[in-house]
């Protein structure tokens, strides 16, 4: 475990996540974590070959290894959207002006920061010989992209539902979308990101709701089973819910520094945009029509972030099996010429086996270059199993393996059982991984019984998730976030008996609500 | 084959596919193909619930059916792509207007119609009081939302490429792109569509070019053996290259009433953005540099359009088994409330069998809908098999099967082999709609020996596509274009040798190719 114990005391090591941004290296040195872990995460983005910035300020490209892991992440869960009833569709990429004002709260959380379309031809100034907006091509109306696509979609909506036999109605779109964030870091925060948005329509209030949590159940199944990355599920105060939404259910993780990501969210929207758009339908009961009740929720690229800082480490990306880029390396060692063959046809049978069984495996027969350089970059792009194969190993049927998370090397026979011996392997490595940060999870979630416990704690650089009775209330939740930059995460949905008779941590008053503070991405 | 009587003899039909775009109508009825095919096309668009416009001008809304079947391309294509040595990446949604007037001919293609982005927040005018777009968050630089993404690509390349061991590199994107068309029709021409692009970089001339038709033949497979399209592959003439490349490989479909759908294209670029953007190599020859050779290659949400005026007919949307969105729906019929739990029981067993095979089911158990009406709507909406199940049925151990394509009906036991007698019925529906569509192909595509010949046929309504030789001049084409709107669609790649000896069936010099023409969507 000695590769993760920076993961057990990052509350001594005073963490700075800084907003820096810059990850410019001589060389490919990766900053330790305990040095800078702001700086050791864009290392590991960099060393990963996940993404990187592009000539437009704040947009990402998602590289070849990156996309992968989105790719599989999106395999999963668009299965599981269509087990739970949701069909993909596709809405315009860019939405009226006019569509935006449509629901207040709505245009106040996207108006101050979304790309505005205002023309749709160049020309060349035939005064500066420069290429222009041609002002002949201007729109009547700005077209926005879509920051997200409510507007649009209850649009739709509206044609759509007549009655009660059209709903429920589960749309799912994959989808990227454009916010003109001013700070930027890859996968965490970024102009235009990639994400799905599902849509539904429903009769009833309490149908919705139920959606609704349905859905955040499937983000903590992605979470918990590809991602291994263990969160808490829970509502978010008024503050911190979606422009538009009656409530919002979100899944916390905590990353190794000890501060939250918002890893996906669930929103109840009420009747809110079935009345902006005005959409109703005819209930069972002949003659009375209501307005659809209705939720929506999303995950996004920002996935990518969480899964890099809760499992890498100072060695570079660490990826759990499920979605890795490369779930296997096989790297092929010869001294002698006449082994080549003998190692390059056993390593080709391995490799041809275990795609067979599904797994993404590399085969590395490159030459001039050391085993231990091979060793050192599979490592550092975070393929979970290194398979090694050399003349003695082929000689033994067998190959030697070694895991990214560490642990005793081990041969394996590769005999009849082969596939199902790996199988276990990365089963392993996958559960490893996953107790490893629930571990972290569960250790450095705890409660505080006042605000000066919190306050001092936060204050001497100590990080983590601090439990509390709490009075909702959206003045207070400000001023600490003012005092100390900590931010209700959520009620977590599992203990809100707990407030009952307790005294709010901040104002004293009788509790609503168990809370988790903690500082957040 | 009675349904299919139309597609035998548009010639004579004298079509007119109109641009008209409206499809407004009364009840739910179709046009017919021989009364307006373009009326019909849009007819099948909204009973097939595919997709329809939106209040963006030109932009479409893909309805879930539609997407269905545009996933299954995409999964279908993704796997060939991956195969060929592709990887997934994602690159910014926009481009700094700077990039694309770097290739002279790229912006010519595309500076005309596109989206300009130039203002990033919106403000309340405080005289107006009126939404607008905050004068003070104006762009340095406009940024035009993609085209096309050849130049944002090649510039990240100019990053990743130093030596021949970074080559050949071969990335593929699924993106959303928008070109501000004026005059647009549902998937065929759209302001925005959905596509993959690829773009690869090789060390030699010959590589790359291997690499575009490569590419080519894949999109050939697709049409052929997934989508049931018979296409001819070929070579554009120079006027019909995509903007900015050295040659333009195509696959070309004919649809029911004779024109030309181009459904997919693969380009070889020449060293064009490699010297536009500066992105050279260093040999595996010592102290030697090049520029690198380069491809790029897409098929759109357009195939869908091309699937649509391949097989559907007067009764709604046809769809080959392979991509359809619903597969097989089973009926189920009752009269009597005891014979419900009988009936349903048994078609909830057939779909889990048929559903664990990896068909897409519609179970409809619809009450108070006849069952005569359940068969209409599967049939508009193009699900290739349907199984009616009743008392009787159940009691026989079989169900009752109807074709879409028509043939007779016929009964399936449901016994053990009852998947595999799914299997086979299916693969002979796609075959069937496959050599339908290939029939007409060889039919309507026929020899002229001079262009008055041509011009005679198309004036008199007559369509097809038309073989001549043909000596390459950019005037002559545009006269051609001008006098009678048919365009050269392509040299195809198996009939080149024949324009040996030739005379140009225009100019009456030596011909240099054997080309097709055709009226064209």
């Amino acid at each position: 475990m000695g590769k993760l114990e920076f993961s057990r005391g990052p509350r001594c090591a005073r963490l700075h996540a800084t907003q820096q941004k810059t990850s410019a290296k001589d060389g490919d040195a990766i900053t330790t974590r305990e040095k800078d872990y702001s700086e050791w995460y864009l290392d590991v983005v960099r060393v990963g070959e996940l993404a990187e910035s592009s000539p437009v300020r704040g947009m990402m490209v998602i590289k070849p290894n990156g996309m992968a892991i989105w790719d599989a992440i999106r395999e999963y869960l668009d299965a599981k959207i269509k087990q739970s009833g949701g069909r993909n569709a596709y809405f315009p990429l860019m939405i009226p002006q006019s569509f935006l004002t449509k629901e207040a709260e709505h245009v106040e959380g996207f108006a101050t920061e979304c790309a505005l379309v205002t023309h749709h031809r160049l020309r060349l100034n035939p005064e500066t010989k420069q290429m222009e907006p041609d002002p002949d091509s201007k729109l009547d109306e700005p077209l926005i992209v879509r920051p997200t696509s409510e507007t649009i979609i209850w649009h739709m909506f509206g044609r759509w539902i007549g009655s009660y036999r059209d709903l429920p109605l589960c749309i799912n779109q994959w989808a990227n979308v454009v916010r003109w964030e001013m700070r930027t870091r890859l996968f965490l925060r970024t102009a235009e990101f990639l994400w799905q948005e599902g849509h539904t329509a429903h009769e009833s209030a309490e149908e919705a709701r139920e959606k609704a949590i349905e859905m955040i159940d499937v983000y903590e199944d992605l979470c918990v089973n590809q991602l291994a990355i263990p969160v808490i599920k829970g509502i978010k105060s008024p503050m911190e819910r979606f422009a538009g939404a009656e409530e919002t259910y979100t899944v916390e993780a905590m990353m190794q520094n000890g501060w939250a990501l918002q890893s996906g969210t669930s929103h109840f929207l009420g009747q809110n945009f079935a009345k902006a758009f005005d959409v109703t339908f005819n209930t069972s009961v002949e003659g009375v029509t209501d307005h659809v009740w209705a939720t929506s929720w999303g995950v996004s690229t920002r996935l990518m972030g969480a899964l890099i800082m809760t499992h890498s480490d100072d060695s570079g990306l660490c990826c759990p099996p499920k979605v890795a880029a490369i779930q296997i390396a096989i790297v092929c060692i010869w001294k002698k010429a006449d082994q080549k063959q003998t190692v390059l046809s056993a390593a080709k049978d391995a490799a041809a086996r275990l795609r067979s069984r599904g797994y993404r495996v590399e085969l590395d027969d490159r030459e001039g270059m050391r085993p231990g350089a091979k060793y050192y970059e599979w490592e550092r792009k975070g393929v979970p199993l290194r398979m090694e194969m050399g003349p003695r190993d082929v000689e033994k049927g067998s190959v030697f393996c070694a895991r990214r998370i560490g642990g005793p090397k081990f041969g394996l026979a590769v005999d009849e059982n082969f596939e199902d011996s790996v199988d276990d392997v990365m089963d392993k490595i996958q559960q490893e991984m996953y107790s490893t940060a629930k571990r972290r999870l569960d250790d450095w979630t705890k409660p505080v019984s006042s605000y000066e416990e919190m306050k001092a704690a936060l204050d001497s650089g100590e990080t983590g998730f601090f439990v509390a009775p709490w009075k909702e209330d959206d003045d207070n939740e400000d001023k600490i976030k003012e005092d100390c930059k900590a931010t209700i995460r959520c009620y977590p949905m599992d203990s809100q008996a707990e407030a009952e008779d307790k005294l709010c941590f901040y104002s004293g008053e009788p509790a609503t609500h168990m809370a988790i503070f903690a500082r957040a991405y």
